[in-house]
């Protein structure tokens, strides 16, 4: 799995970040990216990037600021022009729907593919389950309503111990594939194999959180409970907490709280405001890692591997 | 006066073309901006213009396919974050209005400036006057409605002939000021000054036609009559003529035909196909001047100046 940043900015492109949409590209034998937000101008981050449109099949919207939404209908209309463009969900906050109706409708799109709008309100909460993926939301605490999307990734099998196996006398064969798939095998001598014996115990899936704009809140620090990477905003420095407080935003320091306080394992800042230069970037930064080091800030088209930690929770 | 192309491509933005967006840098004591058509990014082009949003005041859409209009929420938007932002009016094909404001209800942008939308259609045709210009426009023919503006300015007015002035016995004085501004002026001895004697006449003031996507037709024709500049689509080569005809677009050829037609003295080519690449471009440039040679093919970020020509119609 692989995180790949469409855009950093925060309220306004600029020359270093375009406005937010993260990527997730899915692995375990399949190359599909789900999007989560599509500000203006995704499309076009999109031709540079190592996906294009059509891989994508899923995108979740955090909240409906402009920002985060304004690059879906040309999103839509494009990939119609893309080979391969399969059905297209989207999930995001209630006021979608007709949003993208009325922009499909009066841009005179042909969209070629099936596409759905699911809205979610807090009176409605689900789940999505999607292959070996999970995908939980919850509320955030914003101007507007404003999600935060929880992945997590089905468990690893745990590997058929061949060598225990051929110890305790059963050659490879046919009755390998039932031990591993958790049968208890009787042998002609009459032992019974119990088969947890001989597979090792699953290894967890992935878990990677992705929150909308939003104050340090204790959703965003239950979405993020022992997630492998946590995407936080952080629109301010330490310096300007009023700033964030008043714009109902975060500083990189509180995101790095959040981070903390989940005990998550690494936290990718974005969503940082033009107002900062380059050393405005680097303080930001050095805010969030004398709380939780490992914090990284994401920039246009970086890409950050999801690794996969063995004995994580063993 | 010059004309600035943010966005050249059709349907969909390339790494080389963005889609459409023309900007006219007005003059004669203002650095207004009118923009032509506003595609998804047009705000990210104008990061790296030498005008941002604040100088636009108004904008014309050609037509409401998603290339020429996706740009819109998002400029209207970002427009309230800059300091100097007046009041904007935008002009467009039936369906904008429900469009732009669905978009800025949904994406909860807070428009801190007065902005209106007039709404044009077959049955309303009007013209707008603002200072030293005159726009009119033309329904043309493309699959929806799609609209061809020209871009009329007031004339120039002639200089004061003080040579001939003080030739005739009158020093430089008040009287000046009246004769220039076309009123005979009668001598304390009794001779009377024909203003027009003494003023050069007028120089006629500059005509742009910026045509929306077309076939080839006569309306565009009359867009352009005597314009100093036509801007054109050109999305096919001459080769693609069949291309052109099925999705109601237009070959270079097609368009240094109506430059022809309309005696126009420059035509500048823009909504390219991104299925040229720089070998195309060549054949598709050198396909409109065989036709007409004062052809140039636009690119994005190309600048055109719209020269006076002093003496064109004397
Ligand atoms: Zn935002
Ligand atoms: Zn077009």
């Amino acid at each position: 799995m692989e995180l790949y940043f469409l855009g950093t900015g925060a309220g306004l492109p600029s020359t270093r970040r375009n406005v937010t949409s993260i990527a997730l590209r899915l692995s375990r034998g399949t190359s599909r990216v789900w999007l989560f937000d599509c500000g203006e101008g995704t499309q076009q981050q999109m031709l540079t990037a190592p996906f294009g449109p059509a891989k994508v099949d899923r995108i979740f919207i955090t909240h409906l600021h402009g920002d985060h939404i304004f690059g879906l209908p040309g999103m839509l209309g494009s990939r119609s022009f893309q080979a391969g463009s399969g059905p297209l969900s989207i999930l995001g906050p209630l006021g979608l729907r007709t949003f993208l109706k009325t922009a499909v409708e009066t841009g005179g799109s042909h969209i070629l593919y099936p596409w759905e709008v699911t809205e979610i309100s807090d009176a409605v909460r689900d789940v999505v389950i999607d292959g070996d993926y999970r995908v939980s939301y919850r509320r955030l605490r914003h101007g507007i309503p404003s999600y935060g999307y929880r992945v997590e990734e089905r468990p690893f099998p745990g590997a058929l111990r061949k060598d225990l196996l051929e110890a305790a006398g059963l050659p490879p064969g046919p009755l390998y594939k039932k031990i591993k798939s958790g049968h208890d095998v009787t042998l002609p001598d009459g032992r019974t194999l119990v088969a947890a014996d001989y597979v090792d115990p699953p290894e967890p899936g992935r878990i990677i959180a992705i929150l909308g704009d939003t104050r340090p809140c204790d959703e965003a620090v239950e979405l993020a409970r022992d997630a492998d990477i946590i995407v936080h905003e952080a629109t301010y420095t330490a310096a300007d907490a009023d700033l964030a407080a008043r714009h109902h935003h975060s500083t990189a320091a509180e995101a790095a709280a959040v981070a903390r306080a989940a005990g998550a394992r690494k936290l990718v800042l974005t969503h940082v405001s033009s107002r900062y230069d380059h050393d405005g970037e680097e303080q930001l930064l050095a805010d969030a890692k004398r709380i939780f080091p490992n914090t990284i800030l994401a920039h246009d088209h970086l890409s950050v591997l999801v690794e996969r930690v063995m004995s994580k929770r063993c």
